[in-house]
């Protein structure tokens, strides 16, 4: 049984909580055999913020979208973020892109080419200049630098080249401005990546000074990798700035948060809600004290969009309220005295929980419909949209 | 010590191997995120099938090329097969596509919708069409087909629709025609794949008759599977049809043949010639009594293609050289007195031979260079198709 | 909203569920590093099975023990056919085991040496005569046959080997008897496993006649591997014979089933559930005819073992419930119109139901308490084996 | 061609090359499933170090032996050092052992109960006064701990236990004593591991101080883990104090070091050479300013214990010596010119060098036969330890 305290604690957290979701999660993307064009895609910067607020709208915890550069490049950020205001929500982080230019063939920051170094570079001041024009916080890196074949290139030579740029960018940031670094196992380079796991992000980080921190793509690890693991250790080190969420079964398949694993993505939030780090206060020791960011980044391939974010929002927020109900004085009881079994069955009972019934008193008490699915379904504004934007080219990767 | 003896048998099966190169390998590929254009890239089914004579030329054991269909349709088949002989080379197996129409977003042959199933059947059909036109013997078919979320459809239902397809195609066969069912473990889909593995293909193979075989493509298994273990168990049920041979570190990287772990290569290649079945004879009680065709299928995202399909075939040619050296009379007295160390030295020495000296008097023997990539690089062709191939638009997967 | 009759047909189902638990279970067990031993471990077969007694009591749908021979040899088998009963459950399964003998350094039915091969066979014969005794239905087979070294032994031979010993073994059974035949993908072998993958057992299974059957134990996959795929092909070729539960984060991990992804246990038991064939009658198609089995295969390395089986038959049973309050009419209707995010939600609203109370009401109906665990807990059976169970020696692995 | 400069460099390198192979490795072990005894085996510390100086006597570079306590616990250490020194050998690091006490269920130094992390931290204590009276430089901890279960116990709590035993320790060091901290992916505990990364091992590294530095062992990775890469990172900072060689193909499998995936050990081995870290010379910016120590970890459950020894230590320079062939000049220059291929080509006409010859001749420099393997089965010290080793108990891991 849940006590009423954990119960009104709960609401009052997830209440706060704020997931972020991006820019190009609206947009046409694909595999690299196929990019299936779907009804109703966003054509322009302003399109893809009316999907993110209509997110907003229905969920009431998606206050914030992050922007990709250039995909979403406007003559004047301000009015962008004027127009995105006036449709309820926030210009989030500020995503560089170095991975689409012909002269990114052999990697942006870690290139050889000290001239491909620099307009990497370049492009990711150009970066932190958007972060003043928008109010945004947030710069996430992320570098497809790597290399397909055993020799390509050193391995070290890149670490260093790597380590001279984010110096010179880190130096560019104002104010509460944050560099954060991605990871990631694989993908586009298959042989070595520059950045393939959170030690090596960690130590770029502890090499650039406290304002810069770690995001953890939840689709970015090799098979069997304990996840939660990773976010204990990096919350223990001040350094988990944000979260990329998304799912996978195999590789970075960017499914909607939660299809997957649940039972992860609530072992997950567990360690979070252990560390009072969920909603929008900063986890004891952040290098920055400033709170983690709960980015969406996945792609929806073959399923609507603006649906699927909706239901990527609602899969966190009940992994989250799982988590918030897990009593942790049974839990830590059981664990103080090696109850094994014990202990497992605090973790599961709280998991074991419908809470779909305490998210619909959340939503009714935002004054949202409880079943932000089926109110969005019902409310027409995919068929709304699949009737207005027909014409001009429709949002993509451009890969 | 090589024996003269082994060392000549090895001479005379390596002058006998074929090996098929993809025109697709030719033209510009890429990953999700970008695909960078090369120069010098063939704009046409002409311009690929030099590429691949090119190919042969420098190498002498490449005198197939297989076709894609539609990235290969021409109007008149006869007039390509022609070229090809012009050229010094034969058109080979032709592959189907069934994943890049818009029609194909929940899949082909499995897809739920009758009327999609109809046009990729009849796509199929065409394809058969084509082998009657080019003289080719091989339908190989590799779908794309899966889903990416549980509950999208039903497993079975869709195992029921891929069964009937591939019935009518079968019947559509004459003469020696094979239908060549490949296996692929995840990508484009990433919750299930239809095909997912060696089973799954054996079974239908057993299904549709004698002249359906199943394709393993080194690139397409879970992390830590024994892949020579697969090609010894296909032999012994005589339904191994052919290899698709590329490399891999941690998905279906395409890499080149061998790149990756070339121990692994030289294994698949030890399985090939104890069962007898490396060149140009059919591997004993195999169910159609005709040869396995050894394809390559891999892309080249960075470096440039004709080199690396030299690189390529020239890797393949070394394990199956260094295959061909262990001693094994040797090898079968040390595991049968089950004697561990003995048998794993008997293929390691041969696997330590430095066979380029061998694989050079091969060469010399066929009067060519010893070394087809440094004669491949002083040749000029590289430079001359750069300068050539200008204007129109360059061959790539479409997508 | 589960529909009433739903919930009404679920319970009926439910308490037909039969859940087989093992006998080695009981026993002590842990890694090649340290097996902990714990207080109240049985040191017989009787004590075993009383223990299996323990959890059918407080469960009430698990009143069948799997034996393992040599482990639980006894002199009179029918007089332990006898103490079962007594205790109110069955024996079941015969596993037989041909991986503790020094002979079977390098395999045992895949041995060079045709003494061994013949030592082993003759186990699995004598294993066909206890289960005559007990009146057993399933010969259970697992294999630790493998090699650790390229070379180290043909691995075609091996199956030739394995195909001749089974084949024997096969004529020895009567009436409805079965042979079940388990792959796994490694351990204890590292570099071939003699039955590595659903695919070989198949083969093999095919070969022998409509009695042979593939055991599909739940930790034997690589990495990624969509079980219920495999699920759902067993069954439409009706070579699904009996699955082995437990769960795994990474290897052969052997932890309580459904432990480590609820969520897959679910989607398994989906399969089972579209194929009617959860619960005591045989699935449609089946080569035997006969129901599928339900063993549990688990090992407690650090945690108590009979609460440990307990909490394993209620996950099962939990998964099994969520997935018969599956609405699978409003399931087909989304697949057939593709509605990806529609039939997703379809599945997640069974998984995200609280089936506790169901079950709650399902044991009350069978006049048990309606939470096993703490029953168990209550009942003080722990306690009094520790103090009664002292002296002797304890169960093991023997390894 | 390899270059007569660059050979003989090569020599003199490899002439200098120490491989240091471990006590346990002589004992017998095995699997979870059995352990398989063989004839020879040791029966005290001083037989294992009798076979640890037969395999230097035969490879001329396995001039140390690393102990594990309590396994190799003697009354009087400075008498085994003396044993040691009398065979030609010196004793090594001194290995600690905190998992086979059955206090240590569900942990040692992370346990919840500070007694028994009381107990974990004095046996390492007492590993210290070992060294001091050894005079062994190393400390090398591997820790079993970890948790089975979610929710087992807090996974950020045991790193604070972690940390707080582990700056004990390093206190206790004098000198230049090292303490070297290994991780390791997964097994014995399967959900967390509490040292599962090289990140963690580093980040408790750099808190303890310069004298602290990470073991990679080479099969504590998951799948698809760039080993190499790790190595080049750990270099960079300083802190790679060890490897533990071995091969795997799935989990710990503990195969002879090169059996497995050979161009992967090349890969490693290049690494080092870049950072001229192989052979008794610190690596640049080393923190310790103390050479890297090349330690064997395995074990040999099928094949006899010191052939296999004698087999890993010349896999190794096998490895080793194609890594000082690799034309560095060549190599720098195809990468920085951005020749993927050329520069692939580079590192692989090294690999495909046959070194055999070249380490033949260093072999006969030193003295000793060129084929170590050859001469170590005619030497008759095999069957003369298993005539010798009679009664006793024989050394194993006592798991």
């Amino acid at each position: 049984m849940t006590s009423p305290d954990r119960r009104a604690r709960a609401l009052e957290v997830l209440r706060e909580q704020r997931i972020e979701t991006p820019s190009w999660g609206y947009g046409n993307s694909g595999t690299r055999f196929k990019v299936f064009a779907q009804p109703g895609v966003p054509r322009t910067p302003e399109e893809k913020i009316d999907d993110a607020a209509t997110v907003h709208r229905f969920t009431g915890v998606a206050p914030l979208v992050s922007l990709h550069i250039p995909w979403d490049r406007v003559e004047d950020f301000a009015a962008l973020a004027e127009h995105a205001r006036a449709q309820g929500i926030e210009l989030g982080a500020i995503n560089a892109n170095t991975f689409q230019d012909d002269d990114y063939r052999l990697g942006s920051v870690c290139h050889p080419d000290p001239a491909v170094r620099r307009k990497a570079t370049d492009h990711l001041l150009e970066c932190v200049d958007i972060m003043d024009a928008t109010g945004s916080r947030d710069l996430k890196l992320w570098f497809a630098d790597g290399t397909n074949y055993p020799g390509q290139d050193s391995i070290r030579d890149r670490q260093d080249r790597l380590a001279e740029v984010l110096a010179e960018v880190y130096a560019r940031l104002t104010g509460d401005q944050r560099l954060l670094l991605e990871y990631k196992f694989f993908e586009p380079a298959v042989y070595t990546t520059d950045v393939p796991d959170w030690g090596t992000s960690f130590a770029h980080c502890l090499a650039l000074g406290p304002q810069a921190q770690v995001v953890l793509d939840t689709g970015h690890h090799a098979p069997g990798t304990n996840i939660e693991f990773i976010v204990a250790t990096l919350l223990r080190h001040g350094r988990l700035g944000a979260f990329d969420f998304n799912s996978r079964f195999y590789a970075d398949d960017d499914l909607m948060a939660g299809a997957a694993d649940p039972f992860q993505l609530f072992r997950i939030m567990h360690e979070l809600v252990q560390a009072e780090a969920v909603a929008g206060v900063p986890a004891t020791g952040s290098s920055t004290g400033q709170p983690i960011s709960f980015f969406l980044d996945q792609c929806h391939n073959i399923e609507p969009k603006v649906a699927a974010m909706i239901r990527s929002v609602t899969n966190i927020q009940e992994a989250t309220a799982k988590a918030l109900l897990v009593d942790t004085d049974a839990l830590t009881a059981a664990q103080r005295s090696g109850d094994v079994l014990g202990a497992y069955a605090v973790l599961k009972d709280a998991y074991d929980t419908d809470v779909r019934p305490l998210l619909g008193e959340l939503r009714e008490g935002l004054g949202l419909h409880p079943d932000p699915s089926a109110a969005y379904a019902a409310s027409g504004y995919f068929e709304q949209v699949s009737r207005d934007r027909v014409g001009g080219e429709q949002a993509g990767w451009g890969a």
